[in-house]
């Protein structure tokens, strides 16, 4: 079916290219016209503005939206502006999942449909399919099935076939009303940071295993190491992180692709360690406290990014200045 | 080769099914004689005391333990009694990493070896395979080599032939001297936590999505719930797990395994929410503490294993009772 | 001077108390008619209804509310509706900054101020005045400067004099715009939820300082206590908080009444460990959440109470029937 | 009564000014002669050795070790070797209370008493005494009391009366026995990582409420601020720190010290924000988790110390390989 695409970044970009391949129809804009011309030339059809793309589109119109979470209401908002009564938006990025249920409201009053869909699968979707949680009215889905189902993996990662009934084994699902999708992306996200979290922390103690070959200072500001005879593991991270993929129980995506970059760059010498976080982690856990869940694991994930990014500075600096003020504790480092 | 088994639980009993299916001759002891007999039946050759086990071995002889960590090293010694120099004994179990380094230094005075082996898999690897870490002299993985790769997985869930160079791959990885196997396991264990914690939050929070449709008390000991216009959502938790299999970036074996449970038991009817912990996850934080790595997520993840068990309950009271001092608030449940 | 209290609950009825002794007029009304009437009787002048109550005061007119968070935005309208260009409205309430944010600009149109102050001190408070932290226009702050001179504690406990200029050391405080009274004692109350946590969880641990005196399973589903010669002490909890009081790094209020409790009912036993929240330490946390600012502490103190009201069921569950599909563990408990 | 006092750093040396004043004689012995000549001045007796400090004492001796936790074993055992039975030996330093279990039970054979004295109270206590967690026999207790008592607060700080019977208002207390005094101070220690990190965290929030004045980017690597007019408040954080002492549900010593510093040092130039720690909040968390105690405030401002001084980097760095891997993102910062 035919489908217009805003948005060619990263994702937007290879998600036009697995629904040309499956014999979709893709009207697409950028705000780089260097964007469109690469996806004109692998079959998509180009337009050099909004009002052009929407031109294009046969009704019912489906405009399916890839932008930052921050500039993704402003640009639906425009997109209904040119639109008739019986089209769709759909916004496949990681917006917030109020924002869908505020959209969709507003958009009911002119008779435009707003979809939801959470999209997960990074880079790899192109060739790997993309796994997606979907909200909105259900005639909405409906129609947008085949759509849906290309752009999902399906049984071997190349599609589905719409109409399946049971689609969550091919890999995409209604999940609810408008916002439920959304949200379902957003705790996934929270998950995410969660699991590789996880890893990390782990990872770290492995490496940190032969702290007992190092001396440690004997003064009153440092903790001393008792039995450093159990310290003196040399282990190699990689190799363990590759042997763990295979049949343990914490084996997973984001282990493979781990074990894959610690054998090309086993001191992680590309990566300064400040971790950016793109908003789904702090929703999800926003959600958590409004709807009173513990999420310690979650929260515990999101504060190390801040962290990362030095977010912790005052406060540290703060407890310096107390142990100094009741114990004349100066800083060793 | 030849290799006694000493356990015959869920794990060790499989490990021998799996060991004869490779062509290995596997001399089997267990307290329960049912045990035994079992594997009898299945090709294991028999023995009715730790003796005589140990009397139908072939010099240099390989003893396995597969046993619960609080009586590993008892046994250990009780075995080692019986053995002579050259011999080897191997503990599989969930053993704490330090006995592994204590007894190897023990045993290497009677010139026996002791080599620790993390095993990872489950009741799921007798079909899949194990995933091992080993930790030992290298004189002694090399000799032992056949039985580690025939209980790993190798390329098909089958086993691997030994002798490959680099065995990770297939599932089997000489980790460092004694005690590192037991180490890296002990930080699986500890990841794994975190994983399992890191789902269970976030399946928690799509469970509570529907919270704004209940009415909340509006007194002073209440948190409000402003705009609970965006918690109606009904979600189908289970349907998320599974889609989430199919190409999301939180895709694993654990998450297989959840979405295969709530599909028969979507309302966990045969669990009651006390969750046990075996030590490891208590080790691993142990490490982290001892060589000063944070591990905020794998702390996060055994201490809500405690308060499953309600061992929060003193700690909790005291809070009501502060609560209760400065401001008269009495409990509401 | 004279002002008005709506909301004669334990600190409104007490706030009035301490204004009387200070010489101050309080007009006062509440739902309940035995509240005002008990007030009339120590001094209040009493109205059966918002109307007549302001129908009592003089003008520029002050209104102080002191409701729960989830009714109060209605009633401050309500109490709007009432009020002339000049008058006030005062908000001592654990309300939600963001709301005081709103009802000052709402408000603002009509020419009415509104003046949000965060009050600490509960019970106490009569007695030792109240912490006040107060946001709104300065002109506002200034005018009623008698009324928050009063109710704080000032040098001795019985209220200072207005005027003093550096605020802060008499126990109220200027802190800033509209909502920044409301934003400081929701921080305040995110640190108490905090440090309440803190002792709970140490006091805990030397209530479990006996674990060693007791057997233990030595199944794989229990971890084993290596060691146990170094869990055998019986430690007088109550005794040690009231001996950190003396002179101890960590001395405070809140040790003072914790030590204080645990003399007249060492086991707590009129507690049943199920902690409420208000609110103030999710909003905390939502404001660390968006500003990015690391905030594991008071974090997990709030998720600790979530959890003592068992919102941890279905997490727990999840985890126990993982445990089960990979290991066949079953629950002891 | 006469002590000896081994270490006279900042907490021995005042410990002896504190005894010299209540009429106790010390004889003091330190690795600096400057040391030691300087409490000379002071009243005290001098030795320039172990053996000569000794041999100055009337028995039965009492030696107090005030050394770092590193040593504290070491010259405990030559101390030991200089001194009779009948003779005590007491570490108020801050030990592992488990050596205190361990040498107590070494020098029982020789019957040597050892005496282990938790000690909080800092660089203040010259000055409001010493709060004191003390372990071991009860008649070294009640031999030592006058010691105790003059080190402790008393009614007013300036030390009390042995013999009162309930000493625990006056500052020190018999906690049980050998080691029961440390592992009291340990958890003390633990409390008190809880107790600032609390209130760094609520502080750092305050700093961070003008978040919504300032631009931020709108890329997909950003979370969005939503609502930046919640966010516009410029805090005086030394003057809440300041009117939070008053009265506040929160007031403390440790809030105290925080405004006193931030008087003088609003910016906390004087602090870099790697904090140290010195072993007890590790020991802490070891009983937590040993005894299966949930401790997440203690273990998360522990970690929040690792994390000050980068232990989190490799972790950090794994996660923004991950990120990278799945979903292309570099790292902005």
């Amino acid at each position: 079916m035919q489908i217009a695409m805003v948005g060619l970044g990263r994702m937007g970009a290879n998600m036009v290219r697995r629904l040309i391949k499956a014999g979709h129809e893709c009207v697409v804009f950028d705000v780089s016209p260097e964007n469109i011309a690469a996806l004109v030339k692998e079959g998509a059809v180009g337009a050099s503005s909004m009002e052009e793309m929407i031109g294009k589109l046969r009704a019912p119109r489906s405009v399916w939206l890839m932008l930052p979470a921050a500039i993704t209401g402003k640009i639906a908002r425009e997109v209904a502006g040119h639109l008739q009564p019986g089209d769709t938006i759909i916004d496949g990025g990681n917006s917030y999942y109020r924002d869908a249920v505020d959209l969709a409201r507003e958009f009911e009053a002119q008779n435009i449909s707003f979809v939801d869909v959470g999209t997960s699968g990074g880079v790899w979707g192109l060739e790997r399919g993309y796994c997606l949680m979907i909200g909105g009215p259900k005639e909405s889905f409906d129609r947008l099935e085949p759509i849906f189902a290309s752009l999902a993996p399906g049984k071997d990662g190349t599609g589905a076939e719409a109409g399946s009934g049971d689609t969550a084994p091919l890999g995409y699902l209604h999940c609810g009303a408008s916002g439920a999708g959304h949200f379902v992306k957003m705790v996934h996200n929270g998950i995410e940071y969660g699991l590789m979290a996880a890893y990390a922390e782990g990872l770290n103690i492995l490496k940190a295993a032969d702290a007992g070959s190092e001396a440690r200072a004997a003064d009153a500001e440092t903790a001393p190491l008792h039995d450093p005879q159990y310290y003196q593991f040399d282990i190699d991270v990689g190799g363990v992180a590759e042997v763990w993929r295979h049949a343990s129980v914490i084996s997973s995506w984001l282990l493979d692709l781990t074990a894959s970059t610690l054998k090309t760059d086993p001191e992680l010498t590309n990566f300064g360690g400040k971790v950016s976080d793109s908003g789904e982690g702090r929703w999800t856990l926003r959600a958590a406290v409004e709807t009173g869940v513990p999420a310690p694991v979650l929260s515990s994930a999101l504060f190390g990014r801040f962290a990362s990014r030095d977010a912790d500075e005052y406060s540290n600096k703060l407890i310096s200045a107390m142990r100094y003020a009741f114990g004349g504790h100066s800083e060793k480092h």
